[in-house]
């Protein structure tokens, strides 16, 4: 897709409720509305699932890991197969990360320095190196919409210095990205806010991107295992500070609960893989609330997960069933859990959307936690 | 479905081309347009499908293994949900093995006498008796539309006594099923010829189960590991003796080739885990021949398997991905292989019936063959 003659992208807010805001990022493969859930596919599919399912949830954007798809098939590759989306039959806005958070987390042998970052491949042992203009250049040959530029991503807890020290680079890095990207009028160039739990730290990464006026800007270096009220903090600490007409994405953020919450916080677009890894492993996500499938107390239970939902597989399929599945370790238990829980978490978007849109977020909020804790009737 | 109050199942043969034959197998669930392929949905899924699939694919009926069911989730167990067609949303026609072929290649500590035989769960180590009368009333209470005699499958090769032994046993469980199975109106008992790959053991097995007068017959104790000739020989040795209206069904068969070879000599019916437990693999079964997916020869290219299907995994997903998928170990490229796999098996079974109706059923076979060692354009 030729995005040079597109429109540029533009982010309008339809409705606020206190801080949670609604709104369309419009995009030329198409309109993103927010709060948005994109759902992970990693190697180019979102695992277990039909593009036309994923589309048929309510996604209108898919996130693609920069990190798996440069090891596997290959960026040029994947260009030379006319992109991510023809590759994978996605025609709609894909999000790619930068690669990396999955340097840290998965690859060996990591060099990093004020360049960039080489690393080992999981996979067989290959030496790479990202750095801030071959992420973009990689993202780009992918033809991915959204790209991100490259941040340090550092365990936590760790010493401020260090904590400054990897921001005060991701900030150099974010200067790179955006020399490195130029411009292009159909895609956008996220920041990334880093600083870790410390507010003084976060609000000087946001400044300085708010500076760089880049088309939209996430919040990274949350959800590796710190308390929810952590991560709450460090929203509310950043969040002032981001431009307010700009897109706000938490990055790989959360459960249910999470996004509810970031969502009453001012953010705007989340990824996770929670819905689908725990579609593989048996856990299924509902208005019920979160349903371990493997339970005895389903065996024989002719009901479904959720007659109301407009899913197939929370409607039309016998909890009995789905037991017998999950404790078969049949692929089709994985695959109806997936789909499962990737409409679910678009349906708690959909209605997050709709409730600030009628200026009741907060009993929203409410109700949402009342179904979960009632649990099925 | 109370199937008492339903018509008697009814089989016509609408065309013949030497000893192939065409008809359709008429049963209150659906007809079954035979020579039929029936994909194994060996513990109430077809592994990685959708039921909607499946039926797309063009399939009339699926086949459910009875030593599974029974052990998980069991077949009483079943039976409180509304039987396998419920339980799995098939509402079409379903025939179940009496599990004696499982008992001997899966389960431990088998004791076999006249009464039947003893085993332990390969699953959990559970101790269990399968009769023949107890595996028709595991049928009946799964709901099942084509109920097989229990038999005796021993390993071949074997000395004639006891090829002959297990055949004899095998003839007198099939009265004793006979005699359990009653009268059910909807539902048809099919007995298996035994008797390895010694012909006049097959024709004395042939020729005692005639006499019993059941709604149809299966040959049994091939696709074993046996060279191809030797299975068709003993279909050879067989057929004659089979009522000409009732009928066939060569149990576990086969590859694609195995099937035109049998067809030809006069079989109605097939079941085989082959394209499913293939598509798991890497492996499609194409109109160009069986492709191995994990080849670097398709690591860029862009074509589809089979532009002519209709089914979509053969026609909208380039190579590249599908290689992609499978290198990557992702459940999508089982999933769409398995589709396709479904999906030849159908085709390929749809072509018989078009060819025998018109009187052309040997240049079928010569053509496909041809588009086989043809490969893709």
């Amino acid at each position: 897709m030729n995005t040079t003659s597109m429109p540029r992208v533009t982010f309008t807010l339809h409705a606020t409720d206190g801080a949670a805001r609604s709104g369309v990022l419009a995009m030329p493969r198409g309109d993103i509305r927010t709060p948005a859930f994109m759902p992970v596919g990693t190697a180019g599919t979102v695992k277990g699932l039909y593009m036309e399912q994923v589309r048929g949830t309510g996604a209108d954007i898919i996130l693609g890991n920069t990190y798996h798809l440069m090891l596997r098939p290959g960026a040029e590759r994947v260009a030379r197969l006319g992109g991510l989306h023809e590759m994978a039959r996605w025609p709609y806005p894909i999000l790619t990360d930068s690669g990396g958070f999955q340097v840290m987390s998965l690859s060996a042998l990591r060099k990093l320095d004020e360049k960039g970052v080489i690393f080992q491949s999981h996979i067989d042992g290959s030496k790479h190196e990202l750095t801030p203009e071959r992420s973009v250049e990689i993202q780009l040959l992918l033809d991915s919409d959204i790209i991100m530029q490259l941040d340090e991503c550092i365990r936590l807890p760790a010493p401020e210095r260090e904590v400054e020290r990897a921001m005060r680079l991701s900030l150099r890095w974010a200067e790179r990205s955006k020399a490195a990207f130029g411009n292009q009028p159909g895609r956008a160039l996220f920041g990334i806010v880093q600083g870790g739990a410390l507010p003084h730290l976060r609000r000087e990464s946001a400044e300085a991107l708010a500076a760089l006026d880049l088309p939209g800007y996430a919040i990274g270096g949350l959800a590796v295992g710190e308390p929810q009220a952590e991560m709450l903090a460090t929203i509310e600490a950043t969040e002032p500070t981001l431009p307010r007409e700009k897109p706000r994405y938490l990055m790989g953020v959360g459960t249910p609960d999470d996004i509810l919450e970031a969502i009453r916080r001012g953010v705007d677009m989340f990824d996770c893989v929670m819905p689908t890894r725990a579609g593989r492993h048996g856990t299924a996500y509902t208005r019920h609330g979160k349903l371990n499938l493997r339970n005895a107390r389903y065996a024989e239970e002719k009901r479904p997960m959720d007659e109301t939902s407009t899913c197939p597989a929370a409607r039309d399929y016998s909890l009995a069933y789905l037991h017998h599945l999950t404790k078969s370790g049949e692929m089709l238990g994985q695959m109806l859990l997936t789909w499962n829980n990737i409409a679910y978490y678009q349906q708690l978007v959909a209605g997050a959307r709709a409730a600030i849109a009628a200026g009741r977020y907060a009993d929203y909020v409410l109700e949402t936690r009342e179904g979960w804790a009632r649990g099925a009737p």
